[in-house]
């Protein structure tokens, strides 16, 4: 149940990355829904090929018989979940991993519930005045670099909380088997699942998706156009929750240095809660001047 | 305790914005630990004048007499945290409240944590090639709108998530009084309290600090800034996931339309979810071609 309900979980950050990706083809672009679904399908032909793919091109490209207009424009934006995303969320916090893709996916289906404030806000609170100037097929590959990145953040999220669930209360999880089972029959099975069983295979101990050599140049590469999507879309006023979240998971991971030290120093100063220290052994606490 | 346990949750997010911002001042300006204390002390005599604000220029300004270098350079950067930000991001998620500022700064000390795996990160993944040109007052500017507007969101998602909590629990709470409440003695005490205890006593049914008029305001001014803030970030490799979590909050709110309505196609497609429509009243299921 819970390899199942992380599943659930990559699945929801997968699902929002297309979800954001299609809202910045559509609003910064113009594209009607079945443009952007013959696109994602051109897409799931190669190194996206995937279930989740396959349906989006089917679903953007639905014409309503009655009302001749593509099906999923009349669909009410508000998002419906069962619980199971949220419930990987929630663990994660428990367990002590980042799973921020997950995380922000759960978050982009309670706010869309929000329709009737939202539709009050959009008349309070107006976006960026114009929109960025950007060439149609480089923003298209660039968000192309940014959906395949955000894939991959999703699956190694939801892989290392199996590896950190699985110690924390002795499943012995297999994840080479897990990914190999995830390509049969379940909704997030994936092109990409044969190279992540095949990491997992070569080291059974891996400690996350992203450093395993293939997905590390597969990021390294992707990172340029993944970082001119998520900017056009800061620019443009579209939220790229998740993908904003995946290109920030990816961008902390490699980070040797982190800012946590002033939050150490704030929690000392305000609440005596002690540092370490990079040039020493123990636990420190500082009476900083000037407290009031 | 629900009112001081979120209390706690603004607090993670404040703090978490105020380190990226410091960490886009050091990693980008190559500004060393006591500027940007004096740059921030700066900023806390103005609109974000609070606890937190003042004691950063404290930790950033201390420098250990024995190494002779500022304090924080030495501080070990993994975050400590006793639970009241986790739990606050756990219990919106079962309240349906989107917080995801307060989450992403719980992830942010989630991430810090992983100090080994991320100095191994950094030999494999390499951060983006080169450093953006940017001017060093401008940036600063842009910085202090960014920080601004994301503690504004900050606020905006707790009391939004004492509002609701208040309501599936029978609280009663009065959220102008809290807001006055917190003005004395607490760790969020800041001037904005003010206008926001005003906020909620002008209207006790406010749905959303950031569309009462003066919040309105304050962020329509402040999104150019905020948004070139978090895209020289995202260019320069330097994660701002609360930051960029905070814009893409306020813009996925005022989004009359959210690409959900995809979401819910394919629910129902895979699921036979079912769906609602914008164009009539109730729950329609499609027999989407291409099922495979």
């Amino acid at each position: 149940h819970y390899v199942k309900m992380v599943h659930n979980g990559i699945e929801y950050g997968i699902m929002a990355c297309i979800a954001e990706t299609y809202d910045i083809m559509t609003r910064v672009l113009n594209l009607k829904a079945p443009e952007v679904g013959r696109i994602m399908g051109g897409w799931n032909q190669a190194e996206l090929g995937s279930y989740l793919m396959e349906i989006t091109e089917v679903c953007l490209g639905y014409v309503d018989k009655e009302a001749k207009k593509p099906l999923v424009d009349l669909i009410l934006d508000e998002a419906g979940q069962k619980g199971t995303g949220k419930w990987t969320s929630q663990d994660a916090f428990d367990v002590g991993v980042p799973i921020p893709t997950i995380d922000c996916a759960v978050i982009d289906r309670v706010l869309s519930a929000f329709k009737e404030e939202r539709e009050k806000a959009s008349d309070v609170l107006p976006g960026p005045a114009g929109r960025p100037t950007v060439d149609r097929d480089a923003l298209l590959e660039d968000l192309r670099a940014a959906l395949y990145a955000s894939v991959i953040t999703s699956y190694a999220q939801g892989m290392t909380l199996l590896r950190w669930a699985s110690k924390e209360n002795g499943f012995q999880l297999n994840l080479a088997e897990i990914a190999r089972i995830w390509k049969g029959g379940c909704i997030i099975r994936a092109k990409l699942l044969d190279p992540i069983k095949q990491a997992f295979a070569d080291d059974p101990d891996l400690v996350n998706l992203m450093v395993a050599a293939p997905f590390a140049q597969i990021l390294t590469d992707a990172q340029v156009g993944w970082r001119r999507a998520v900017t056009t879309a800061v620019q443009a006023g579209v939220p790229c929750l998740a993908l904003g979240a995946s290109l920030a998971y990816f961008d902390s991971y490699h980070s040797a240095r982190l800012p946590a030290n002033l939050i150490q120093a704030q929690r000392d100063y305000f609440g005596a809660h002690t540092y370490e220290r990079i040039d020493k052994e123990g636990s420190f606490h500082t009476q900083w001047e000037g407290k009031s």
